[in-house]
């Protein structure tokens, strides 16, 4: 992880800062490979340094490369801002108010805090080849978990049983849920966030069925509709709609292109089958560490696609009352477009 | 929920504020009943406004009793910001630096926020008799999920196996975990925090098992350390030395009392027996929504125990190579005493 700390160092250096305290685990861990429970960094030009306690010195001393160990003994924040000198930042979008001030009291004379979230997010969005490998991995595994759920089939079982059984089989895998699964059926399917309910799936509905595995730290996203046998010509339309917008965002994948005009990708399609005002969410985030990281489509992003980065592709119509269709895949943004980590078919499936 | 509203009301006066900001969601919950995952509560003399979006509004209107529920549309913290006056308190122990400093942009002119974390934590620590019940439920469906688990034999078995099967069991029952089982045996016993591994488990070695369900809510915490057959004098000696040091402790407990005194407690028995250096963590913590907060029992506590909080009495010892004790109730504290929620018994068990 040495090279994460260097390029870390970089942005550091750009933001005119002499050191980072990184204090948000998950970030902590990216940059060093620790993979226990509290841990801290500061990094600077000559400065790499990981604190932990006493329960994961041997942990960190194990697991940890290119930053020096330190286990603080009594007073965490005390051992972490004795190091501190000039201009330290600090991740502003994790850090409390309180622990702040504490910090700020604990930190040497001279020394001054500045507001400097996001810079390890900004490393994290694009993935090196162990990454995409773990995230491609969560993502087999999710399919797989689709297809023994619907070989089980779904009409006349509870989404909540659907979602519990699909979850607990993720477990039988070695991975956990990277998000509690979505099984909406019938009308619930035009709740996008809808959680499982004892609602028995009928015949013929449309099920928006939403899943991830987290596999080695890394997460998996992605959505298919299925119907639970004819759903009717309105649900077909809507759900070839989704379909082609889903097809046009994922055309217009490729590093260098901005967030927004993916998005827009998509949503001219639904807006042109005059269902604009029915896809009330963006159409996708990275995928990392995290379920949603960096970078986010949607009309109000101001993120530019790179090469190696994760993200989701997922457009989506709800009529409420009705039905909802959302189909999504994870795909890798290249510099020819996409490589797409989702191996289901986008067909409307009919199932059982 | 009205009365929760009201006695928060009072600790805002105390505080001399208008109004208190409750971001944390689990607070917010708390206070209202609403079981989604956004929202906050503004609240104040004549002040009780629980804000959602318009993914939960339906839900909240089912869910909230006694707080205006608004939906906020576009510009969440402006919606919530525009209700503030006078002195507005916020959970600074909670608050991120950046989201305050985004709050104060959007306040009203006038508007001073004042950092004020901990007033609802302070709440939630008395427990009431429809919360005591479901803390009661869970400690149970973890007592059931320990004896089967015991009963399945735990020698031979990977500690990793032992903890993925009692938590497949707690969701079995519709709860989940309320955190990751331990299952520590043998030298891997003396790590407080092991994480549970592929070490086979042997025979003649104590086992230290500690678990907890979350159900409706509400979590369950409790250990026990098991023997699987005779594990030796030396074993016996130190087991019955924290079964000594947690019946102490058990007595000190009664409304009126310090934290600290109870872990005194059990600390003399341990420190008598000459193991004071190998018991190295405090003695309990309190349980309820979160499955660690307020008060406290430790050397560092400043919490006085009241009726009807509901606190772990955890001693243990660990001799670093060779083995680990932990044994912990759930208690309720009453003016009496206490009230065990643990059902296991805590001589030594032989298992297989």
């Amino acid at each position: 992880m040495k090279e994460r700390g260097d390029r870390l160092a970089e942005l550091v250096a750009e933001r005119e800062l002499d050191m980072l305290l990184v204090t948000e685990l998950v970030n902590a861990s990216y940059l060093t490979g620790f993979g226990g429970t509290n841990g801290a960094c500061l990094c600077g030009a000559d400065t790499r340094v990981f604190f932990t306690d006493f329960r994961y010195t041997e942990r960190a001393e194990a697991e940890v490369e290119g930053w020096d160990v330190v286990t603080v003994v009594d007073d965490w924040l005390g051992g972490i801002a004795e190091r501190f000198s000039g201009a330290v930042g600090f991740e502003d979008d994790h850090m409390s108010v309180r622990l702040l001030k504490r910090i700020e009291e604990k930190a040497p004379e001279g020394v001054r805090m500045v507001a400097a979230g996001g810079a390890v997010e900004q490393l994290r969005r694009v993935k090196d080849d162990t990454e995409l490998a773990a995230i491609a991995a969560a993502a087999e595994l999710a399919d797989e978990v689709w297809r023994w759920s619907v070989e089980r089939g779904l009409a006349g079982r509870a989404e909540r049983e659907v979602a519990a059984a699909a979850e607990a089989r993720i477990r039988e895998h070695g991975a956990e849920p990277s998000f509690p699964a979505i099984v909406a059926a019938g009308p619930n399917g035009a709740l996008p966030h809808a959680e499982p309910g004892e609602r028995e799936i009928g015949a013929g509905e449309l099920v928006v069925f939403d899943m991830g595995a987290k596999l080695d730290g890394y997460c998996s996203d992605g959505t298919r509709t299925f119907a639970t046998g004819e759903p009717g010509e309105r649900a077909r339309e809507v759900y070839e709609t989704v379909l082609a917008a889903q097809a046009a965002a994922l055309d217009a994948v490729t590093a260098g292109v901005a967030g927004e005009a993916v998005d827009s990708a998509a949503r001219e399609v639904i807006e042109a089958a005059g269902h604009g005002d029915r896809f009330g969410h963006g159409l996708g985030h990275g995928v990392g560490l995290e379920v949603h990281e960096a970078p986010r489509l949607s009309q109000r992003s101001e993120d530019t696609l790179s090469g190696g980065e994760v993200v989701t592709v997922e457009p989506g119509i709800y009529l409420p009352g009705e039905l909802g269709v959302r189909i999504e895949d994870l795909v890798v943004v290249t510099d020819e477009g996409h490589r797409n980590l989702s191996g289901l078919p986008k067909e409307l499936q009919l199932v059982a």
